[in-house]
């Protein structure tokens, strides 16, 4: 079975599924080195914040059994990717362990909190997806097919396992209900097809657009829900998540259609007051293709934007979907 | 210098710029019959609805001269895209000039009212141009660097000449205005890299950004005003566009940042109602692009959508800007 991230036999090294190879190709990168885990959530080898999380925690392990200095890797580690906060939250569950932890048996203890924070994501967005199964059930009561839109990947291929947008989806397969999912391309890096190939695998039936598309979708009444993941929400409850996102939270707001976020708490960053707090990516012009006009055109490229949290209609966590206004009631 | 439609030297034949080449290529095709013109049209070699419209009016006078019916001609080119409304128009021109003379000099008559639709065109433009123009002005009175955000190419290219949304850009660079432009990508055919082509040439200033990327933007004040072109504007104001169009509307308005429609008047259609009544083209999967998630996947790719009357500021015309509700005022 395919996995997004597991250690090897006899451990010491880590495998990902390279996402800058899919859906074309099912490749594996071996990650041994503190450079190696860097480079992998760098250049979106892996992606997906919860998932950027765990491997930046295999990474601290990877670090100290080079012997390196704990604060170098926490440092490297916390440089690679500015807006996802999981990978900051791991950094501080990894320092937290290890400074309580005798020097001796760091580099063990590094591996099994790297093993629980896997473990854990797998776990909380199984009840993800079960705590934001009674929404489909709500729709599947008025009509025979629920469509829902989601913006980029959400799926088992952000996380650990099972997903955090798709979570809900998933279960509502498992429970026999049908469901179709607006697929949105997610320029410039193109993660909807992530999710194409990952429901297609699943046998849930989607359709492909381009981001453009959304609007006239939701204007047409073609959509029921908009379910999408999160990179970081602000304790206010605005939501910096996949750029782009944010025109689907317009839009379903201006047709009454629900928008929510799927996340795990770990997402949540309570010393983060706003949204306008968040530090939004810049990412390079290339990640637009080659075909760009001329020389005499610039390029701009944020990788991710910010719903205000009145464009939410609740956040579904694994303990329980809660209002954007709200997420005091799941701090931990 | 360029044009995106000329009649050759001696007659008889158009020469067209490819705009399926741009702009990595600048390419022109020769026309010489209906049947050239008709695939024009239908394969993008010309885009943009004012433009559309004058092709097809010289492809009447191509099929006049090879001696085919007006009536299968007028179908011919009438089946070849659905929405732009300026296509019907000039066909209803081409028309009405035509049934009223006699058969014998038909062939030059359409040719002269062919070459009428195209310089009013490029008259009816230049007016849009300084129409537009103070709207700028009242930007510029209150900043250093006027920021313009647009969709698709509603430039010259998408014309005969000055373009619709770019003429007032345009008329601000003549007027020593400095205006920057926000250039959106455009999928699925990335018009914005003809728009960004344009501009170069013209020594605008401009920033290419994916279409996901219009929320963070006006989210961050980084745009003045929005002008777009229109495909069909129907009577109560509703106006068809580029896909993705609404969405920047949408984002606008809750930005309080103005959103303006610059299309001459032959892009109203006074029998239309309302926006729900204009046909949206379907078009080929194939736009996407060849890496299709899986043989499972689906794909929708309308090309347009329709942003209601009420989010738009007003409709720059070549008689002036109208509010969407007042376009009464510039029937002919």
């Amino acid at each position: 079975m395919l996995a997004t991230i597991v250690e090897v036999e006899g451990g010491g090294a880590v495998l990902i599924l390279d996402q800058t190879r899919l859906p074309d190709e099912t490749a594996f990168v071996r990650l041994e080195s503190l450079a190696d885990a860097a480079h992998a959530i760098r250049a979106m080898q892996v992606r997906g914040a919860p998932l950027i999380g765990a491997t930046a925690a295999y990474g601290v392990a990877l670090g100290l059994a080079e012997g390196l200095p704990l604060d170098t890797i926490l440092a490297t580690l916390a440089a690679t990717r500015p807006t996802a906060v999981n990978l900051h939250w791991a950094l501080a569950r990894m320092a937290g362990v290890l400074q309580e932890s005798a020097l001796a048996g760091r580099c063990e203890i590094a591996w099994q909190a790297a093993r629980a924070i896997a473990r854990e994501d797998a776990a909380a967005n199984a009840a993800i997806g079960q705590n934001g199964l009674p929404l489909l059930q709500g729709i599947a009561a008025r009509k025979s097919t629920i469509n829902v839109m989601t913006h980029c990947n959400a799926g088992w291929l952000a996380t650990v396992a099972h997903g955090t947008a798709l979570a809900p989806i998933y279960a509502a397969q498992d429970a026999g209900l049908a469901v179709h999912v607006w697929v949105s391309e997610t320029r410039p890096r193109n993660q909807g097809l992530l999710t194409a190939w990952e429901l297609a695998h699943a046998g849930v039936p989607h359709t492909l657009i381009v981001d453009n598309a959304a609007g006239l979708l939701l204007m047409q009444g073609q959509v029921d829900c908009v379910i999408v993941g999160a990179d970081r929400i602000a304790a206010n409850g605005d939501t910096a998540n996949k750029v782009g996102t944010y025109l689907k939270a317009l839009a379903a707001r201006a047709h009454g259609v629900p928008f929510y976020v799927a996340a795990p708490v770990s997402t949540i960053d309570f010393a983060c007051p706003d949204g306008a707090q968040i530090p939004i990516e810049e990412r390079a012009a290339a990640e637009l293709g080659a075909s760009l006009a001329s020389r005499a055109t610039a390029v701009a490229n944020p990788a991710f934007d910010v719903t205000p949290a009145g464009l939410i209609a609740g956040i579904i966590t694994e303990r329980g979907i809660v209002a954007p206004d709200q997420l005091v009631r799941v701090k931990p």
